[in-house]
């Protein structure tokens, strides 16, 4: 690269374009489809095929645990996994606003690479855009992904009540991440974002039968992805508060910005519906797979409240868990 | 919608950004797919499949012939159809500015669910982020595609010497209409964005046999599409001044702005390198498809200077066409 950031030039499409792709983007994500550089890729899929977007917008960009090209992989691998897929390819698309440091651009194609190599998918097609100093905020990034599905059927209109509702682990750990290293805290706590692919945790759980819906609780966190379940369903959710799973350094975290891990952002857990009698059998699955080892059954599916999450408080009290209007944490994903 | 504006409370992931979903896209794009509102879409697909993604950051959002929705399902459809591929299924991913105005928003759904329509694709899955003021520009949009490859095997590798370079029409209407639009200098003239989509082009050339490779010449124009052609290849191409069509409002904005039709973008144009001996059929089946009516032979694969894009003028000279290092023109798409 001649430079060392990146100028309205590079996302000109003529020769800078081409350096950028060819010294920095190919070597990153080498493969032969993407080699090609045609204006698409051609892959060779069959059947019934999840095909899912995400474009990311977080700050800041690095965070403990993650940075916006991990959690712009995992985001739509993830997507692709709750959809029953096996997640097999990725197009990647970058909006860099002008002055961006290569450096950067260098530790964010890394990252990307890496988490593409561990949830098994490649990067076969790509854009780049490059906008004027002012009109972006360093980088975001979009990630377009196809899998196939393996696990047809799964749909939150399969709930029945008696199910059990499961999380893969504690709540809340990216959106407190990532809100505290906006506000330079993070860097000396535990915190971590819990960014990973969870296309593992996923076949796990559906390998065990019984499952009736995944969905990864990201913006809104756990309470804004159950309100979407039960939302004009003849069902209600009743959650547990001491069944809850949220790290220390989360918790306090919350209590310091005033957050609710309910509604905090997760970017590597899963919650699974499943009927009642695979629910064990589901909950000793995800435990035996790596970043599921805090599993827990945090509710049951019951007909008290058609519509509605009921949440059991640890004193004894009983409230609708609401689905929130707007924005408790903006640019969180 | 409740508010004239969008708020960061739209990006949340909550009740708000439902609003937004229910009220405004899915009314404007509704499909069975779309409809269901996973994850990720299902799609029932087979075989060889193209797949492309685009970012569109084009400033101004609104330009005679088109605007950003347009623009943005045109070309991840002409993406596809240069690869050979029938367009199926397109994602779309929003990044709005704080501040945007939900009539514009409008506007602009309403005019991707008419491009969609015409390029007989559908909108199946979708994400929606918002950024802050002063951290974006209105709108940017990606689209991703997925088509079925109908043409396999069409790459510049298979071009040689003796084949027929065919352009499907004018040079350069979409970057001379919004450099001027964006001078507030198009309204009164003729000029008209070409943007249109490119599948039924693309369908009517390679019907005739003989096509070695079709590709868009957006971004960088005829000239860089050439030179990418010929770049590290053992033939040259070479091209006649009087025989590239361009419109004389065209012509009359570059002389204008100091610019160059040849390194203009286009958005509804094809560039295609044919076997000689198809080179008429080709020529008559485009010239008889809407949109393809100036098609013109432009130039021929010679052996006189491998790796280069040689330029006859009118009068008589002759010099290498240098693919561009950098802008000419910023945020064209």
């Amino acid at each position: 690269m001649t430079e060392e950031i990146i100028t309205l030039d590079y996302g000109s499409g003529g020769g800078k374009t081409a350096e950028l792709i060819e010294e920095l983007f190919l070597p990153a994500f080498h493969n032969d489809t993407l080699n090609r550089l045609g204006d698409g890729a051609v892959v060779n899929l069959s059947g019934a095929l999840a095909f899912s977007t995400d474009s990311f917008v977080v700050s800041p960009l690095f965070f403990p645990g993650g940075d916006i090209g991990k959690l712009a992989v995992c985001g739509t691998v993830n997507d692709l996994a709750m959809c029953g897929a096996e997640p097999k390819v990725l197009s990647l698309s970058l909006l860099i606003e002008e002055g961006f440091p290569v450096e950067q651009l260098r530790r964010v194609a890394a990252s990307i690479a890496a988490a593409a190599e561990e949830a098994g998918v490649e990067i076969v097609t790509g854009d780049t855009k490059v906008v004027e100093r002012g009109k972006g905020d360093g980088l975001y990034v979009n990630t377009s992904g196809i899998g196939t599905v393996i696990y047809p059927g799964l749909s939150p209109d399969k709930i029945t009540p008696g199910d059990a509702v499961i999380l893969s682990g504690t709540m809340g750990d990216h959106g407190a991440t990532v809100m505290m290293a906006r506000e330079g805290l993070a860097e000396n706590s535990p915190l971590r974002s819990d960014c990973r692919p969870l296309h593992r945790l996923a076949k796990a759980a559906l390998d065990c039968g019984g499952v009736r819906v995944l969905r990864d609780p990201t913006r809104g966190g756990v309470a804004t992805t159950l309100n979407e379940f039960t939302q004009n369903r003849p069902f209600s959710m009743e959650l547990e508060e001491e069944a809850l799973p949220v790290a220390p350094a989360v918790q306090a975290a919350c209590d310091l910005l005033g957050l609710d891990a309910l509604y905090c952002a997760n970017e590597g857990k899963l919650l699974a519906v499943v009927a009642k009698e695979r629910s064990s059998a589901v909950l000793e699955a995800l435990r035996h797979t790596p970043g599921g080892e805090d599993s827990a059954l945090i509710g049951q599916v019951t007909q008290r409240a058609p519509g509605k999450v009921l949440y059991h408080t640890a004193l004894g009290g009983c409230r609708v868990l609401a689905r929130l209007a707007g924005a408790q944490l903006p640019r969180i994903c």
